[in-house]
């Protein structure tokens, strides 16, 4: 089987492009709408996203705000979980809680609805690319603060470089289809 | 199976909530956060959006920014289809296309990239919830700009005393869950 997945996330990562300077000088964006495109890999990129966590009871997955939203709802399905956005600041209907994080230059925020999830809530974060972890980070404390319990993260690609991993809530799992 | 499918909608229909004067005096917007977090709803939601385009052979689910990207990937799986993300300006980083729309006060624009799909693509075009059509219109000219064909149109919640299938193309199938 570990030659299998092996397989499958360098066919994922193939139908992942990379775009040059975008959105600004100097970072080298990873454009996922070329596997969004490819049924197959849309497939794929769902039953890796689903397989670390199956059977281990997820109420919910947090998804962020905007390419969180894209596997957020099918990740939730395939655990047989809810489904919590988190979004940027005044986009959320209801009574919400907020988070900072940082941004190169300043900082940003993020939002949960207050009644998001129940107390002891068993919870998954999902986001397309973790780099830095600023937001799921952020999207950590939402969670916590609302009395949830992170189980695990889950992202498409990561880049290590950039050490995300360092900021997110310590001896918890990071699964990552791709890690560059 | 009408029975089914209409305690369905009635189920579905009362897991979303209505905010008061958000995010303007006036306006009474339809909160689906309450749907996403119930996973019985988040599955009956997902049945009932592939129900009228299976076995259609569509080629692409087209998306809109960014609650359309929900159950857009979702919706594309079940279709057995690829997924096209429509979005705001900047957002993606490849070529694109831009169409403007009408808002209350000005415009404002969606794009598509301009490789998105290929010519005579069988599409759908999702979004939770058609308005005005706005948004949905302008994704159809994307769409027809690139040579695809929009077979139908999905949504969640159809506000239908805003008119907004009037501004969609004649005679093309106008799929809503909830019509309000």
């Amino acid at each position: 089987m570990e030659k299998v997945e092996q397989s499958i996330r360098e066919f994922i990562g193939e139908t992942i492009r990379t775009i040059p300077d975008f959105p600004k000088e100097g970072i080298q964006f990873k454009d996922i709408t070329t596997l969004l495109q490819d049924k197959r890999a849309l497939e794929l990129t769902s039953y890796m996203l689903a397989q670390p966590y199956r059977h281990k009871n997820i109420d919910y997955v947090v998804g962020l705000e905007s390419r969180g939203f894209l596997f957020g709802t099918n990740l939730a399905q395939d655990l047989n979980a809810g489904f919590v956005p988190v979004r940027k600041p005044g986009k959320l209907p209801a009574k919400t809680l907020s988070e900072s994080y940082e941004l190169e230059y300043g900082e940003d925020h993020m939002e949960i609805h207050e009644d998001a999830l129940f107390e002891g809530a068993k919870v998954i974060i999902h986001d397309d690319l973790i780099a830095t972890g600023g937001t799921a980070s952020a999207a950590s404390k939402l969670v916590q603060r609302l009395g949830g319990e992170v189980i695990g993260y889950s992202f498409i690609i990561e880049l290590s470089f950039l050490n995300g991993r360092e900021h997110l809530i310590p001896n918890t799992p990071v699964e990552s289809i791709l890690i560059e």
